[in-house]
C-alpha cells in the first residue's frame, strides 16, 4: 500500500470533511501527493482543525464539485480521485430535496462530465452509503439487494453511483463504488444531529447535554470506526478486481441503538439519556433493524473492519476531549 | 370506469404526447373534465394533431413541470392527475445528462412538492419505465428485481418513481406507479429515432426509407400498444390496492427484433430492411434481451394487454397513413 500511494497524485472531494480529513492524514503518512476540493458548505462537516497536521503539506482548494470549471483543473493531473463530497443529512434532503437533488445528482454529473473530458484514466471511488438500501427489503443486506430509500438522500446517492457505474461502462472511467454504512471517529461534525448520530452523542457527553433516544432503542445498527473506512478506500483505489464494482462497507457486528447509548456512557465515564417518542419527521425515514453482508468485500478488497467498537469509542473520545473547542456548535 | 371518471377533475402532463394525448381521448369519451399540459419540448413527442378530435372539449395549458407557479394552479382542483411529462430518449440522456437530470430528477420534484403543497389529496399515477431495469439482473422481470439501468434516463427515472414513492409513504400522498414498456401505435413522434423505435419504423415504411437493424436483431423484445397502456392508467387510478404500489406494464409475448420487423413490412404491405453494425453510441446502452412478468398488475390491478400485435399494428398503418404529413419530419 505504501508503495502504491507514495508520491501518487491524490484527488480527495470532501476533503476537510469526517472521511475525507481522515483520509487524507492517512495518505499523507502514506506519502502521497494530496490535494482536497471542499466546498465548506455550512454545516456539511468541514472544519480546518480536521487537517491541521497536514496543513502544511496537503494542497486545499475551496470549491463547489458543481463549479465545472474549477474541478477541470483539479481532476485534470490526478492519479486517483476519492469522490467524497455530497449533501449528507437525510432530513434535510426531505425538507430542502431541491438542494439534495443539485449536489447528488446534477453535482455528481458535473464531476464525472469533467472527469470524462478532461482525465478519463483517473481511478475514482465513490462515496455511496447504505441509505440506498433504505428500509431492507431483506437482511442482511448484499450488494445484489434493491434499493428501497426511505428518504431524498438515499434516493439520489443512489442516482450518483448509478452514474458512476454508467460511466464506467459507458465511457471506460476506472470506477469502484463504495456503500458506507453508519461511520464514528475523530474529525466528524458534531454540531448537529442531522448525519452522524453517535458522533453527535459524543458530543452531548463531553458538553453534559442529556441523550435523548427516539423510540425503544430496539433497533439494530452497525457502527464502522473511521479508520477502518479509510483503509477500505485505500483498498478500492488499488485492486484492480474493484473496478466497475460496488461494495459493502460497514462493520458486522450489530448493537442495538441503547446498547450503543450505554456503551459510550461507559466508555466516556460520564453522560446521561431518556427515551422520548420519535419525532414524525424522523419516524417517517426511520429503517428499522440493519445488517450488512460483507462478504463480497472480505473476497475482492480483501477488507475487514478491525476496530473493535470500545476501541474506536476511546480513540473518538480522546480525540475530541483534546480539541472540543474546535468542534463545538456556533453560539 | 365510465362511472368513476365521468365528471371527474383529470389533469395529464405531457398530454399532447403519445401515452398523454391516447389517455386524453379515452378520458375524454368516457366524460371526464380532462387539462392537458405540455411543454412542447423539441423532440419530445407533442403534437397538436394527437389531439385533433378533442380539441374542443378538453383545456390545454402550454407550461413546463418544471414551472412551479403554473403547475399549482395546474394541480390544484384535480381529483386525478396523470403524470406522464419527461425526458424519453436514452441516447439524449448520455449525451445532455444534465437536461435529463433537469426534467426527470428536479422536475419531477418540482411537480410532487406542488402536490404536496397545493393538492396533496390528489390521486397520481407516475409513468415510469422498464428502462430502470437496464439490462436485467434476472428475466423475466417482476417488480422486485433491482435497478441496473444502463443509461442515464433509466436512473433518473427510477429516482423520479422513488421519489413518488417516498411521499407517498412520507407525506400521504396518493400515488401509484407504472413501469411501462415499449410502446406502439398512433400518436407517437417518428420525427426521430431516439425513441419510441417501432413507430420511427412505420414512418420509415411509409416515406419508402430502409429500415436499418442493428446487429443481427436476435433480441427478445415485448411492444405493447398505446390502448392496452391506456387502460392500465385508467385502472391504476382507480383502485384503492394500487396505493403506494409498483406495477410492470407490457407485452408477455416476446417477438426478436428481426421478426418485429418482418412482421411490420407484412403487414403493411410493403418496406425493406437491412442488418448494419451497432454504432458504438447505440451499443453502450444497449440491454440485450427483455421479458415482464406482468403478474402483479394482472391480480391488483385486472389488467393485461390484449390487443393482438398484427391487430396493433393494422391500427397504427391506418393512422398514420391517414395523417402521416402530420407526423413528418421537419425538412
Amino acid at each position: 500500500m505504501e508503495k502504491f500511494y507514495k508520491d501518487r497524485n491524490v484527488l480527495i472531494t470532501g476533503g476537510l470533511g469526517f472521511l475525507g480529513s481522515n483520509l487524507a492524514l492517512r495518505l499523507d503518512r502514506l506519502g502521497a501527493r494530496v490535494t482536497l476540493v471542499d466546498a465548506f458548505l455550512p454545516g456539511h462537516g468541514a472544519n480546518w482543525r480536521n487537517i491541521e497536521e497536514i496543513r502544511g503539506s496537503v494542497q486545499v482548494n475551496l470549491c463547489d464539485i458543481r463549479d465545472e470549471h474549477a474541478m477541470a483543473r483539479m481532476v485534470a493531473d490526478k492519479q486517483t480521485i476519492f469522490h467524497i463530497a455530497g449533501q449528507t443529512s437525510h432530513t434535510d434532503s426531505m425538507t430542502d430535496p431541491f438542494l439534495d437533488i443539485d449536489i447528488n445528482c446534477r453535482g455528481n454529473m458535473v464531476f464525472l462530465e469533467t472527469v470524462r473530458k478532461h482525465n478519463p484514466e483517473a481511478r475514482v471511488v465513490y462515496a455511496s452509503t447504505r441509505a440506498i438500501y433504505g428500509a431492507p427489503v431483506t437482511v442482511p443486506v448484499t450488494e445484489a439487494v434493491r434499493p428501497n430509500a426511505t428518504d431524498i438522500y438515499g434516493v439520489n446517492k443512489y442516482a450518483g453511483e448509478a452514474y458512476h457505474m454508467i460511466y464506467h461502462r459507458a465511457h471506460g472511467i476506472p470506477i469502484t463504488v463504495l456503500r458506507c454504512s453508519n461511520g464514528y471517529g475523530p474529525r466528524a461534525q458534531i454540531e448537529h444531529p442531522k448525519f452522524g448520530i453517535l458522533n453527535w452523542f459524543v458530543g452531548l457527553i463531553l458538553r453534559n447535554q442529556k441523550i435523548k433516544i427516539f423510540g425503544d432503542g430496539a433497533q439494530l445498527r452497525d457502527y464502522t470506526f473511521a479508520d477502518d473506512f479509510i483503509e477500505a478506500f485505500l483498498l478500492a483505489g488499488m485492486k484492480q478486481d474493484a473496478l466497475g464494482q460496488v461494495f459493502n462497507i460497514g462493520a458486522t457486528t450489530q448493537i442495538r441503538f441503547l446498547d450503543m447509548v450505554k456503551t459510550l456512557i461507559e466508555i466516556a465515564g460520564q453522560g446521561e439519556y431518556e427515551l422520548v417518542p420519535w419525532p414524525p419527521e424522523y419516524k417517517k425515514i426511520e429503517v428499522g433493524d440493519f445488517a450488512y453482508d460483507i462478504s463480497k468485500a472480505q473476497t475482492v478488497l480483501g477488507w475487514s473492519p478491525s476496530t473493535a467498537f470500545e476501541d474506536g469509542l476511546r480513540k473518538t473520545f480522546d480525540f475530541y476531549r483534546a480539541n472540543l473547542e474546535h468542534y463545538l456548535p456556533a453560539e
